[in-house]
C-alpha cells in the first residue's frame, strides 16, 4: 500500500531545521519537501517499499551532492541515493523507520565528454541510459547495456546495482563497462577517479568496488564508460527446442562456431509464451506448433562485409545435424527481428497480467541450468501442486528469472509464498548459484543474502561497509543489514 | 646486488621457534629455511629487491595456507605471497627491514575443474599460465591472457597484480577474467568465493577488489576463470607509419571496421627496432626502408568459414586511401606471423642488451597517446640531451612502455635517473594517465603512487587496507606505504 503522503508529518522541529539548511544550499527547486512533490520519489517502482523522507534533494552538481551529504551528517539524516527509481527490490527508497532524505541524481544528466578515438564517454550519473544510446548513435558508437527499463534507468543507478541484461555474457556487467568514477563519500569528500584508462594498477580497484554497492559506500556522481563501435549488422534466429538440455548443447555449438559475434542467447518456455499470448493477443506464436522451450539467438558485428545470416546458419548446422533443434526461424527483416525480441521482452508483462506472481532473479553456473530448472520446478510443485513455473532468461550467463504464478484457476499461493521462495533459493545455493543475479539486493533480499553468506563472507562485507561508512548513513540496511556489530 | 644468502643469520631464537612451528604444520619439504634452498625465492626477477626471509613456506593446499597465516600472526612474521616471482617491481619479496616469510603457491598448481559447457575453469593459484594454455588447447578453449612471462607467471600472481598484456583491450585485464576466488584472509580464515557466475550481485564485488591488491588484503588460493572458444583463424599485418598520430587514426579505422575481431594493436618505434637488430642480428627489418613507427595488428575469430585476411585488408582500406600507411605486410603463413610478433616481443630484450636503461610502464587515455609520447620525449630530452627514447606498447588501451637508454656512446644517465622518471610521470599525470598500467606497484612504485594520489584517494586506500588487514601483516608496504595512520 502506498502511504498517504498528504498526511506526512511536517512539523517536527528538527526536520524543519534540516530542511532549512538543505534549502539554503540547494535552493528551493533543488530541495522538495511538500508531500505531492516528494511522492514520485518516495516509493519504489513496484510500490512495495519506501518511507516518507524528510525531503528530496535534487543537486545540480557534484559540489551540491557533497554539501548535501555533509549537511545530512550534521543533522542526523541518512541518505538514499536514487537514479531512475526502476529497481525491483526497493534499493533506492528509505527503509522502515529510517529518518532521511532521497538524493536524486536526475538533474545531473549531462554528457561531459565523448572521446571517439579512445572509445570512452564521460557522463553525469543522472543520464538516462536510452539518452546515452541516442547520443552515441550519431557517432556510430554503442554502449552495449540494454534492459527493459532503459528509458528511465540512469547510469549512476545502473552502476550502483551492477546491472546485467541480455548481452552481459559478451560485453560484461555494468561494472565491467566502467573505467572511471567520481564518488561522493560518506564524509562528504569527493573521490575523483574519473580516469579514462583500461589499465590502471596504481592502487586498489576502487572503481570495481563501488559498482554493485547500491549507494552504501558512496554516491556515484560521474562515470567514464567504455564504448564499442556500433554494430553494422545483426542476424537473429528463433529456435524451438524440446528442453533446456538441448538449449545448452545448442548454446555450446553456437559459442564455439560463432565466437565473439554471438551477442544474445535468450530462452523462454511454452508456459510463459502461452501466458503472454493469452494477455497480449496482438502477438503471435510464430511457430505452427507448441514446443517446450524457445531460444532467441543473435549475432552482431561491427565489421563490414560480413554475411551474418550465413554465419548464423553455419553456426547452427551442427546442432541441426545432431537433431537438437525442432524448428527454427531466421529473421528476414528488422521487423521480424523485432517480433522475435518482443516475445522475449514481454515475458514479464504476460505473467503480470495473469495476476499475482512471485519473482526470483537467480543465476547458476551455465552447465547447471537444465538441472537447476528441473529441480527447482519439482521443489515448488512439492510445496504447491499445480503451480505454474515461468523460467526465462539468459543462457550465456546462467541467469534465470524463475517466476511463479498460482495453479490454473487459483488467485493466490495458499499463503505458501515464503516456502516457495525458500525452495527456489535453496535449490539455487545447492547448485552453486547466486540468489541475486542482476537485480541486486535492495530491501527485498538483504536478509536473505546475509543468511546465505557464510561467516567469513558476512564479516568481510561488514568490514568493507564499516571502513567506508563508519556511521552507517549511506543507504543503511542495503547490501549488509543494519546492526553492523 | 644479490645478498649473500649463505651468510643468512639463522640463530635468532625467535626465528627458530617460528620455524619449528611452521615445519610441524607444513612438513620438512613444505618449509625451506636453508639459505641455498631459499635463494630462488628471496630476490625479485630483476634482482633489485628482497630481504632474507625467516623461511619459505610451500603449502600443499588451502588449509596449509590458512595454518601458515595463523602461525605467522602468532609469531609476529609478515607474509609475502609469491607466484612465479616474475614481477618487475619487487612486489613478491620482502621489503627492507621486514621479518617474515615468503609464501610460495608453486605446489598448489592443479586444475580443479574444467567446465566446457559454461566456459569456465577452476584452478589452484600456483598453476603456471602456459600450463593452463596447454591444458585448454586440447579442449579447443582459450584463456586470452598472454604475456612474456607466461612460462613462469602463475594465475594467483597474475590476479594479485591484475596483469594486462597485448589483448586486454579486447578481453579485459586479468581481474576482468576472474569470476570467483578463494582467498585466505589476514586472520587465517578462508573466504570461499569460488562461484562460477558472471552475474552475482548478492553483495559487494569482493572478487574485483582482491584483483590487483598484490597480496596485501589476502592470499588468492583458487580462482574460477572465464574462458573463450579457441580462435580458429588469425590475420596479422605489420604496418609502417610516419608516427603516432597516424597510428591512432589507423587504430580508429580498424576498430570501427573489424570490431570484435580485432585482438591486438601493438606499436614500436624505429629507435627500438634499431636497438633490437643491432643486438639480435638473426632478426631482420622486414621493410626495405626505415619508418618512424611500426604497428602490428591482428584479427582473430572463433567463427568458422571466415576469410580474416580479406576482412583485415578491407578494414585497412580506408586508412590506405587516406594515406595513413606508408608500407604494409600481411602475414602469409604462421611462420611470418611469428616473425612479426617476435619483433614486438623482443623489444625489451634489444634495449636490455644495449646496457643500462630506465623502464616506465604507464598508460594514458588512447586519444592522448601521440601527444603524451611527444611531450614526454621533449621532457626527458630537456633533462638529458641526446637521450634515446624507446616507446612501445598497446595502442588499444593507451599503455606505453616508455623506456630510456642513455645518449649514444654514453653508458649512464649522468645521475639524472630520478629527474628523468619524474619528467615521465609528471607528463603522464598531466595527460590523465596512470603511473602504473599493467605491472603494478610493488616496492618500486608504492611511494610514487602514494605521492600522486590526492588526499581522498590516499585515505580510501588506507581504509580498505586497514579493514582487511588491521595488523598489517599481509605483504606490508605494498600498494599503500607502511605507517597506516
Amino acid at each position: 500500500m502506498k502511504p498517504d503522503v498528504s498526511a506526512a508529518p511536517l512539523g517536527e522541529g528538527r526536520d524543519d531545521t534540516a530542511r532549512e539548511a538543505l534549502i539554503s544550499v540547494l535552493g528551493p527547486s533543488g530541495f522538495l519537501w511538500e508531500p505531492a512533490a516528494m511522492a514520485p520519489f518516495a516509493r519504489d517502482w513496484l510500490n512495495r517499499y519506501g518511507e516518507i523522507p524528510v525531503g528530496v534533494a535534487r543537486p545540480a552538481n557534484t559540489a551540491e551532492v557533497a554539501a548535501t551529504v555533509r549537511l545530512c551528517r550534521e543533522h542526523g539524516l541518512v541518505i538514499v541515493s536514487q537514479g531512475g527509481n526502476t529497481g525491483l527490490n526497493g534499493g533506492s527508497v528509505l527503509g522502515a523507520g529510517q529518518r532521511g532524505i532521497i538524493l536524486s541524481l536526475a538533474r545531473m544528466n549531462k554528457l561531459v565528454t565523448l572521446d571517439p578515438l579512445g572509445f570512452t564517454v564521460t557522463v553525469e550519473a543522472g543520464m538516462v541510459l536510452a539518452t546515452l544510446h541516442d547520443r552515441l548513435a550519431d557517432e556510430a558508437l554503442s554502449f552495449p547495456l540494454h534492459l527493459g527499463a532503459e528509458g528511465s534507468a540512469q547510469i549512476g543507478g545502473l552502476i550502483a546495482t551492477n546491472a546485467g541484461g541480455s548481452h552481459a555474457f559478451r560485453f560484461g556487467m555494468m561494472g565491467d563497462c566502467v573505467l572511471g568514477l567520481e564518488v561522493v563519500l560518506a564524509d562528504g569528500t569527493v573521490w575523483d577517479g574519473t580516469r579514462a584508462l583500461l589499465k590502471d594498477n596504481a592502487g586498489y580497484q576502487l572503481r570495481r568496488l563501488f559498482a554493485g554497492s547500491e549507494g552504501t559506500l558512496g554516491i556515484v556522481t560521474q562515470a567514464v564508460l567504455r564504448l564499442q563501435p556500433a554494430p553494422r549488422g545483426r542476424a537473429t534466429a528463433l529456435l524451438a527446442l524440446d528442453g533446456m538440455e538441448q538449449a545448452l548443447e545448442v548454446g555450446q555449438h553456437l559459442r564455439r562456431n560463432t565466437g565473439e559475434m554471438l551477442s544474445a542467447m535468450e530462452f523462454f518456455s511454452e508456459t510463459g509464451l502461452a501466458l503472454l499470448l493469452k494477455h497480449v493477443p496482438v502477438l503471435s506464436r510464430l511457430f505452427a506448433e507448441t514446443h517446450p522451450l524457445y531460444l532467441l539467438v543473435e549475432l552482431s558485428s561491427a565489421a563490414a562485409h560480413l554475411d551474418l545470416d550465413a554465419l548464423l546458419e553455419a553456426g547452427l548446422a551442427e546442432a541441426f545435424e545432431a537433431g537438437l533443434i525442432a524448428d527454427a526461424l531466421i529473421a528476414a527483416s528488422s521487423v521480424q527481428r523485432g517480433a522475435f525480441w518482443r516475445l522475449r521482452e514481454e515475458m514479464p508483462e504476460g505473467q503480470r497480467l495473469e495476476g499475482i506472481q512471485i519473482k526470483h532473479d537467480v543465476s547458476v553456473p551455465v552447465a547447471q541450468l537444465a538441472l537447476f530448472i528441473a529441480e527447482a520446478t519439482r521443489a515448488v510443485e512439492t510445496v504447491q501442486p499445480g503451480i505454474r513455473v515461468n523460467p526465462f532468461g539468459h543462457l550465456g550467463d546462467g541467469n534465470v528469472h524463475f517466476n511463479l504464478s498460482p495453479p490454473e484457476g487459483r488467485a493466490d499461493f495458499s499463503q505458501q509464498e515464503a516456502a516457495l521462495s525458500e525452495a527456489v533459493y535453496a535449490t539455487t545455493i545447492a547448485h552453486g548459484g547466486s540468489i541475486a543475479a542482476e537485480h541486486g539486493l535492495g530491501q527485498a533480499k538483504v536478509e536473505l543474502a546475509e543468511r546465505t553468506r557464510d561467516n567469513v563472507e558476512r564479516a568481510l562485507m561488514k568490514r568493507i561497509k564499516r571502513a567506508l561508512d563508519p556511521d552507517n548513513i549511506m543507504n543503511p540496511g542495503k547490501v549488509v543489514p543494519d546492526g553492523l556489530a
